[in-house]
């Protein structure tokens, strides 16, 4: 699973044998259930997860006890609390497994031990942060533009993978509509 | 001005002078009157833009015409229609000035050798990205679970000087509901 890791980082900054061994340390391995929190709201967080497999949720939970997924993260992609793990304050969300997964964790001072160490990484997260930050961008501008069928349509296209995996209610958490609308909309 | 972006840019990074003078050989200083475009929908995108003094406005318009307010940025902030500078495509966001703006602006080839000069300020855009990220979906979160009002207080309290500033008209077109929806929640 760290040549996973290897593999995904290479695709942005080429690692030799000797940077490759030398990052290895710095993550560790950890393997959840379905329905397990990996961090949960209210505690702290410790660590940025990089799937090796399975699927996850990021939720948060409005004052009603309404649930609302802000993200789904599978196979190479990061997901944490964000917020709360680069600042180091307590989750206003939770990580939770939807399905059995697989995870190579980092902690925020190892992060920072990684990036004094090995200079080309930090590079390699800039570029993730400017896709996170564009997808998200984007995201506000299709729940601003279109309608929830067009969404829907945009998530299949951009990632048919993921939504074929997610089960419909999860899908209508995302997209801020109830299981029924989906129904009636036929998706 | 150049001064402003030092002290900006050292609330994360310190420069010597050297290192200062070196940064500034990258940026170009321009001045837009109010209305005028930085960037325009369907053009390339040249400049990531610093903003000295003024205000901006990163506009998405939609298929029936209707323009969606994507972001505002105000002194200190830097914008630009990000995919199309980052992955040098056509624009599909336009920038506009909604006051005589004043900016220093950086081509995406400039940032490319400004950061290889000097790795210190890869991590300043670093910690700029995370920050965009964390905004970006914290008002996914806040369009997701808060009514406008409440997304009306949250603006006000976190952004109090640019609130003040934009026209209501504005304010509506970024929040997503018509200045008559403002008005009849008396905002």
């Amino acid at each position: 699973m760290l040549d996973q890791l290897r593999a995904h980082i290479e695709k942005i900054v080429p690692l030799d044998d000797q940077e490759f061994e030398l990052m290895t340390a710095f993550f560790t391995y950890k393997k959840f259930k379905k329905h397990q929190f990996l961090t949960q709201e209210g505690e702290p967080v410790t660590y940025n997860y990089f799937v090796v497999k399975g699927l996850l949720k990021l939720v948060y939970t409005d004052d009603t006890g309404k649930e609302h997924i802000v993200a789904f993260a599978m196979e190479d992609w990061w997901e944490t609390d964000f917020p709360a793990f680069y600042q180091q304050t307590k989750a206003t969300m939770s990580l939770l497994a939807v399905e059995d997964t697989e995870v190579l964790c980092i902690s925020l001072q190892d992060y920072k031990k990684l990036c004094a160490a090995l200079p080309k990484i930090e590079h390699f997260f800039l570029e993730k942060a400017y896709m996170g930050f564009i997808a998200a961008q984007q995201r506000i501008i299709s729940t601003m533009t279109t309608g929830i069928k067009e969404r829907y349509e945009q998530l299949l296209q951009k990632y048919p993978s993921l939504i074929q995996r997610v089960p419909k209610t999860l899908l209508a958490a995302y997209l801020g509509v109830s299981r029924e609308t989906l129904s009636r909309l036929s998706l």
